[in-house]
């Protein structure tokens, strides 16, 4: 395997969003980490009995720090240079941008297998649902729980991961019977997989990017899932079709924009997922899709993260 | 089958939760239903596309209008009396009571099992779990949905429905692996039966009637399960294990009382699924448990009814 080069950013948490998502629009990335002070303290809060000295944890980000690992040849200096570029432009939108440090790690990453595999472990999140890295071996504890394998370099971090289980969750009380289904912003895959291996037939799934839908269909493969059928393309622009059910966890800045039109895809009783909303973009949203008329059905909450099922 | 006497009690929908528990602790009700001003208003908004007139509604309620049904033979005049005093009662907590009618309906009903059955259709609520009134013929859209069955008789109002279906989506998200599980206010026994078709084989059920321990036990028994233990008793007073997971489906101002003794029946990573948390009851408990030191890991969300998973 090739090595990786390291790119790491440093900056206020308010950036995480817009930067993740330029980083995974912009560039080849083979994988994306973030890591907040914010998570360290929460996690020094809520374990009472083990104390976590947060001066002791080895390199504690002083608020954000998001490693994005590109391919070992990339123009260094030019990553550098548009991500600065990038992180002014934000801070002309008003976002705090906090102390700002964008550079490449003097080595590059040759162990990244073993990386990868410390990164991206089993994550067993659902009695009936688990996620498997491809190099792993996994024993669910019961045998009707549906293993999904995933391939590495799926760019996501772990906040991430956790919209998409709050998404699936959502999934699971709404898929009792067969429907129309979108997942627009499939990423790697993983949502429109997983409505195939709870038995869905009828899903479309789009990404605006190329790489996105690439590695989607890998995954796919990975699975032995043939009927999926995955489009590149903004959204559904351009898809005429109407669905019962459309999944999105995208950014909620997006899903602001999606909403709009979200109506004109939707069936009578359609509903829709909406993962991906930090607690600092719920209430904008939230407002938005009652003045277009949405009711909330359900809305589930973990850590920062809110997924929202609406309808009409 | 006997008849069943028809009690019908009109008042405040402050009082739905406290008259609904006294309600099912004090008379041998063979069902109890709960219908809303506020459930009709949501859902003529809800449907923009056939507008619901709701001077159109025959008995729209004012308020609350909850129906209960007793045995035929029940003393009217005296269940009438205690209700009334429960409800002087309620209004000297500072509940409000709104224009209050305790009455029996003139004709008892005789035809309770169609009743029944329109009231206790089936209930596909979620990808791998239903639940089916035992005269009921249900196929699953999917053979790997467990289909639990259950008899009439349950004494639940839609309300309390839905409560169980988001404390079940919370045991999908959970229950993973095999723990040490405790169903506190177990009542027709759901969350126990559900967590034991979900393949849990260590289970404590408990209730503090003895009515709703008999009916747990035939539900079980109905569902060809051996091994849950249903124990009388309140809350898990006297009992002296620990569990890895709690699941308490009871009114939030008994979680108020249960939350103070919660931490000394969770095992150290144990978490607890509250549910039966009203909107406006939520605030209050929420705040206890911090107090108290717990952190909510999960939040769920539908119509007036709110789920926390708590832990340590």
């Amino acid at each position: 395997m090739e090595a990786l080069a390291v790119l790491k950013i440093e900056c206020a948490s308010e950036l995480e969003e817009a930067l993740t998502y330029y980083l995974q629009e912009s560039y080849a990335l083979a994988g994306l980490e973030s890591r907040r002070r914010s998570d360290f303290e929460i996690a020094s809060q809520r374990h009472d009995s083990t104390f976590v000295d947060l001066t002791k944890i080895e390199n504690l980000p002083e608020d954000l720090e998001l490693t994005a690992y590109l391919p070992v040849d990339v123009d260094q200096a030019q990553v550098c240079a548009q991500l600065q570029a990038k992180i002014r432009e934000l801070a002309g939108y008003g976002l705090a941008t906090g102390k700002v440090r964008v550079y490449f790690e003097a080595q590059a990453l040759t162990n990244w297998e073993t990386t990868w595999q410390e990164n991206y472990p089993v994550i067993n999140f659902s009695r009936h649902l688990a996620f498997v890295p491809v190099w792993q071996t996994y024993q669910p504890a019961y045998p009707d729980q549906a293993v999904i394998k995933l391939n590495s370099g799926l760019g996501f971090g772990t906040g991430e991961h956790l919209t998409t289980q709050l998404a699936l969750l959502a999934m699971e009380r709404y898929l009792t019977r067969p429907v129309k289904l979108a997942d627009v912003g499939t990423g790697s895959g993983i949502l429109a997989i997983a409505a195939a291996k709870m038995g869905q037939t009828d899903i479309l799934a789009t990404d605006i990017s190329s790489q996105a839908i690439e590695s989607a269909r890998e995954n796919a493969t990975l699975n032995q899932l043939t009927t999926i059928r995955f489009q590149q393309g903004n959204l559904l622009e351009g898809v005429s079709e109407k669905f019962d059910l459309i999944c999105a966890n995208i950014l909620a800045e997006i899903l602001q924009e999606f909403s709009e039109n979200l109506a004109s895809y939707l069936t009578e009783n359609g509903v829709a997922i909406l993962s991906g909303i930090e607690t600092r973009a719920y209430p904008a949203l939230d407002e938005k899709l009652q003045k277009l008329g949405f009711k909330v059905k359900l809305h589930l909450n973990e850590e920062r993260w809110h997924c929202l099922v609406v309808g009409r």
